[in-house]
């Protein structure tokens, strides 16, 4: 049998001791954040001038392993200019996983592209590149060089695996799938800055990546994303895109394509930069937490605690409890018991095809993201 | 004749002696902002949780004189939810005019719809009312309540007054225009904050309008800005709309609507509280060193300082400098020339039509407009 109240409690024991709450993640502002957000008001360079957004994009290239990030206002813009640049026109459908947040939808919607729902699987809660290949085998002629849905008629220009909570999606296969069908990787690593995939940082799998500092995130400037790219062309494009596509000119205001104010203000850069310091550390707590939630739930019946897969190593940005398939149906009582002691858990998103916007878009079978959103809680994932 | 030495050193004697250099702005940042900000680090609230969102809406609101007013990520992000909930839609024209930032016309494509170009007056350096009732006579034709342009075929739904550099556009007019051919106003009051139009703030006539805080604007957030209406169904729309359109819940993520990230974090709207709480000292500061440039330059031969109109008071965000006509040619000299001083002098905008993007786009005839880019330059206008 299942014991909520036992569930409830074992939680408890792995955070914290004497909240009154404990939300799914709180930041932590520990490091130099004082000191350079000062600085910033001090010299008045909180805006567009000022040092800290080059700085905090060369970190990240650095921390990242990749050759080029690109500071944007947030997760959204980074994935919207992402898909952009991976040449996503009007008309083209663009794949993505089923159970993901609305951004992902959104940010494709935004290119005038229709989003195409793929399965997400239990190994990874990611999108399953097993699913997918016989998926795209059945649907899809190549014509052209180019991938037709047969039944929309419509080019399929990319795929966008998503790092669901921070764990990587299997990422070698889904390479060989979209070389097969043409098609554009796009990563939304929006929670995975931290995880790794056989040893290399996430973000570096896509043509181009998205990166979110949310506040919810493992490190924040506020609001804040970033596009990565090892193509040292797109870079420079990205950047060009999002600071309204002007060409620099000592006076004059000249700009050669439809641009975007995405820019990061100089403030929330600096806020990034004292964060990214600590992000080792962050990493650190999150997986040693992560630990400590599948060691003392081994012997709790009826729910696992989410493990990576063994070809990643996850920032665990949160952590994930399963209930079994049978208990599945005490989903809401589990929330609501958490919830009224304190311990702010969620379910996982609502599948995409279940909003109003995206629900005559085209989608495989989605029988496994289905069954993860009725059986998934999140749990209390802070550091520290 | 005209004489550049003169004009240099006479914009010199209007400024603070003793610094290297003047912009054209640069915010100042002497009142609790510190203060504020360093209680979003202390309480770690610096992203979507926290008061500073809902006290900066409510303060702009108050000042402003609108019913509602929703802080987001930037003035452009702004503009783009103020045309939408106007009801512009794909394929529609807006009439904004041709001197402007190009965040104006971009703005309009973000709604898929399509820039067309007004030619502004000396009078504001904003739309001219009257030419444009008489072109809106010539090319279009009222079908079923709508205003269909002749040469296009397309609807026209909205137009767009800027107030350039804080002036305000002659609105009463324009309201009379817009009622007889069916148009939504939309005013772009990026750069109007604390500007007023026959004693009544900026912002009030658009059925939405826009403001920008910018680093450079009157007043900053670092980036950000905010959506304006008298409308309080459109408000709240505007706010759901910019917060991706989630249905509020205890745990459930439902979106109704394809919506947008463009909350501003709460780190950038504590700037903007204490920023809101200086504003009308900046007005005075900068009308002040207006009345300083008006008169001092009052027996400089060859140009003249320009001058709000009798229906407006201005927050003259920045100053502006026309040359006589026969003057325009030393436009670029005179730049050059008050740049090497340290005087960060800079011409208008290039005109939309000008940008590869917009070359095609419908536009009237642009005499004024062209005269003014020719022969304007502004000059440093921070106050202090």
């Amino acid at each position: 049998m299942i014991d909520l109240e036992l569930i409830t409690s074992t939680i408890k024991t792995c955070l914290p001791q004497g909240q009154d709450t404990y939300p799914l993640h709180e930041p932590s502002f520990k490091g130099r954040e004082w000191e350079y957000v000062k600085e910033c008001l001090d010299t008045g360079w909180v805006s567009s001038v000022g040092k800290y957004v080059d700085l905090f994009e060369e970190r990240l290239a650095e921390f990242t392993g990749v050759k080029r990030a690109v500071a944007v206002v947030n997760g959204t813009a980074s994935l919207h200019i992402a898909l952009k640049l991976a040449g996503v026109e009007p008309g083209d459908e663009v794949l993505i996983p089923a159970l993901t947040f609305v951004a992902t939808a959104n940010a494709v919607v935004y290119c005038n592209a229709i989003p195409h729902f793929v399965d997400n699987e239990l190994k990874t809660l990611g999108m399953d590149p097993s699913k997918l290949s016989e998926y795209l085998a059945d649907i899809t002629n190549i014509v052209d060089g180019k991938c037709i849905n047969k039944n929309t008629g419509r080019r399929i220009k990319a795929v966008v695996p998503m790092h669901t909570f921070g764990h990587p999606v299997d990422l070698d296969p889904l390479v060989e799938i979209a070389a097969r069908y043409h098609l554009e990787i796009v990563e939304d690593a929006a929670e995975s800055l931290g995880s790794y995939y056989k040893g290399k940082h996430t973000g570096n799998w896509g043509k181009l990546s998205a990166l979110s500092f949310n506040g919810n995130k493992i490190i924040t400037t506020g609001g804040g994303g970033a596009i990565l790219t090892n193509d040292e062309h797109l870079g420079k494009l990205a950047k060009h895109l999002t600071t309204t596509a002007k060409v620099s000119h000592q006076w004059t205001f000249y700009h050669d394509m439809v641009g975007y104010n995405y820019r990061l203000p100089n403030i929330n850069a600096a806020l990034g930069c004292a964060q990214l310091e600590q992000l080792p550390g962050f990493i650190k707590q999150k997986r040693d937490l992560a630990k400590r939630y599948r060691e003392i739930f081994k012997d709790v019946e009826g729910v696992t605690i989410f493990q990576e897969a063994e070809f990643a190593k996850s920032n665990y940005w949160l952590n994930a409890l399963l209930l079994e398939p049978q208990y599945a149906p005490y989903r809401d009582e589990l929330l609501t018991k958490t919830r009224a002691h304190g311990i702010l858990t969620r379910p996982a998103w609502g599948l995409m095809p279940t909003l109003p916007m995206y629900k005559n878009c085209p989608k495989m079978n989605l029988a496994v993201a289905e069954d993860i959103v009725e059986r998934l809680i999140n749990l209390p994932s802070s550091g520290g």
